[in-house]
């Protein structure tokens, strides 16, 4: 099976590189180095040091002694996807290659456009090279939670049954995303639904809560194997950026009250379940979604979880509550369902602490680089 | 007040010039000049002779003593449309400036990725420089039907209340979109919600049925003043492509078993309903959905219909099943409400025959004209 990572060098994209080390894939990269540029406009850094593009590879293949081959360009270029992907003949796609920042996307009209822009016509490009050179393949595509927004009731997986005046349907569940981001998600749903119907595309959306930490649940045999991990407004999501504040005695940057819930998973578990959903795929013009997260928890029980943890460790921590940049419904209903991967086998992780723990311990060494940067920990970019 | 029209020489667009002649409405368009370039690529003409932009405006100034300030240009360009809000400073922006062909959009993948590019980005644009320029304006921007789909329950306007699992929430109705061009439209919807409530804008978001025919409810006072009329497979919606078929005598192109249900408006009603929209705008940061459509009918419906006006006018004519070129479903429930509109005081034309015999004799002029592209009738886009 020949499986191609579409945003390889990003954090999930490296890190799933690194999972499927000791798999029977046959693995290809691509990715257009966005990441490390954004991240850069950001002011920032990944917390770990990581190697260029060049030395992953071939840390990657001294290390594990399997090859990747790597196409660096950008998916929103036709010409340079429908060649690699007619070259390839994957038979899976994992598709990461888009802007994962609900902040970067509201900075201003160029990013909202720019965003959108590019993470729509990357995606419609995947469909048409898929289409046209391997309509069998599987596109495992990364969606978000934050797609649902916050309704008040249940979230089901993607679709749910539902009476309406006396007559039933099964229909998409309905979205509302709160970033031009988390809207982008939302359209390449609705475009991968009817890619699925109309060309008989498979294809599973995965919506992912909230990843955090740097454990694969496997050492990195090497330092140009790491993954990155970002801390910035942007790119930083709040486990990771609180863990790395933490370490370095900056306050933990809670936004409003704290009473917003979100649904999070440990990086190990991300891997765990793309892996999961790579070996079952859907039927030739199914769309299927998954509920991808292990806990839910609100944004004062992370700051309350990692605070224990830090404590046990002797780091003395803090909580600062700022003025919410974003515009969200601080107090509201959450449920989300995620019972679809665990039928393909998933067992959420229950050792929050632990998983934690490890990242704090992780991100230690690096607490002077982290250091360097505190000024840009403080939000600026508003809703 | 003053009012934008984007996308002013456009079939909606010009005819809704002509509507307002006689309003107190200061009147301004923007346009890009697509809709004359999409045809033609079609290899097809409107039915009707259509003056140059330049020759209408003037037109417009003789027949209705009424100045339309006019700037050409594409509201892609943000510096462009920027300035161009700065200056005008409308209190209305009807939003027309959209590319409105599913069959268009299903061309290939450079169409596909062309269409949803240059609708989002437009209304991105448009959302941005309303925000930055003219925060109370409203947004009165055209949608679809089509954004529904066919569910097997009662559409909604916009947003539904609904229990499921013992819980209730009022929340977006499902849209299941046919065509890229359709989901551009459902992107739309999705992004402008998220505008009203983050920006505080206030829009009107037009969910409307297929429009059909020539007459604005008034003379047109010249024949520069004059509105397009398509009937190709891309921009010759249903009931214009039929009646012009009808009239030389090429048969009505009925794309599969002609049981698929659509909602159907007359021009003048959608005028009406336009006008009616734009008096009634909602309250900042209200995002205000209307399904704005007359009839309900099948395919064979509409075919029977202009049959027995036909021999009425003594045109013989016949009707041809064509292997569908969309994949759609044939058989489905469809019961849309329209209650917004008639709430601020639209009364749903009952002369359904009456229109299409309006529109029947308006084109006669024009046999020899659209007997001329007889050959471009039958469907070569395939979904």
């Amino acid at each position: 099976m020949r499986v191609l990572i579409l945003g390889i060098d990003g954090y999930l994209g490296w890190s799933l590189a690194n999972s499927l080390a000791n798999s029977d894939y046959e693995l290809f990269g691509i990715d257009g180095m966005f990441r490390r540029k954004w991240v850069k406009e950001m002011h920032s850094i990944s917390a770990v040091p990581i190697a260029s593009i060049k030395k992953r590879i071939k840390g990657y293949q001294e290390a594990y002694g399997k090859e990747i081959k790597f196409y660096k360009g950008d998916i929103t270029n036709y010409a340079f996807l429908g060649a690699a992907i007619q070259e390839i003949k994957p038979d899976i796609v994992v598709h990461f290659a888009q802007c994962p920042s609900a902040p970067y996307s509201m900075i201003n009209r160029e990013k909202s456009a720019w965003v959108q822009q590019n993470n729509l016509i990357g995606t419609i490009n995947l469909i048409y090279a898929v289409k046209e050179y391997v309509p069998n393949a599987h596109i495992v595509k990364l969606g978000t939670m934050g797609e649902y927004g916050t309704p008040n009731i249940d979230i089901a997986e993607g679709f749910f049954e539902i009476e309406y005046r006396g007559r039933k349907d099964k229909l998409p569940f309905p979205r509302q995303a709160n970033s031009w981001y988390h809207l982008s998600k939302v359209h390449d749903s609705n475009n991968l639904t009817f890619a699925c119907r109309n060309y008989g595309t498979r294809c599973t959306d995965i919506m992912q809560g909230v990843v955090f930490g740097f454990n694969l649940g496997k050492e990195y045999p090497g330092k140009s194997l790491f993954t990155r991990l970002d801390f910035d407004q942007a790119f930083g999501t709040s486990i990771n950026r609180f863990c790395c504040e933490s370490i370095i005695n900056h306050a933990m940057t809670v936004y409003g009250n704290g009473t917003q819930i979100r649904s999070f998973l440990p990086l190990k578990d991300s891997m765990n379940c793309i892996e999961l959903v790579m070996k079952n795929p859907p039927a030739p013009g199914e769309y299927k979604v998954v509920n991808q997260f292990a806990n839910v928890f609100s944004i004062n029980d992370l700051a309350e979880k990692i605070s224990t943890v830090c404590e046990q460790l002797g780091i003395k921590v803090s909580v600062t509550r700022l003025k919410n940049p974003r515009k969200e419904a601080e107090v509201h209903y959450y449920n989300p369902d995620n019972q679809n991967l665990q039928n393909l086998g998933y067992i959420p992780s229950t050792q929050f602490e632990e998983e934690i723990k490890k990242l704090i311990q992780s991100m230690m060494p690096f607490k002077k680089r982290i250091q360097s940067y505190a000024s840009i920990l403080d939000p600026t970019i508003k809703w």
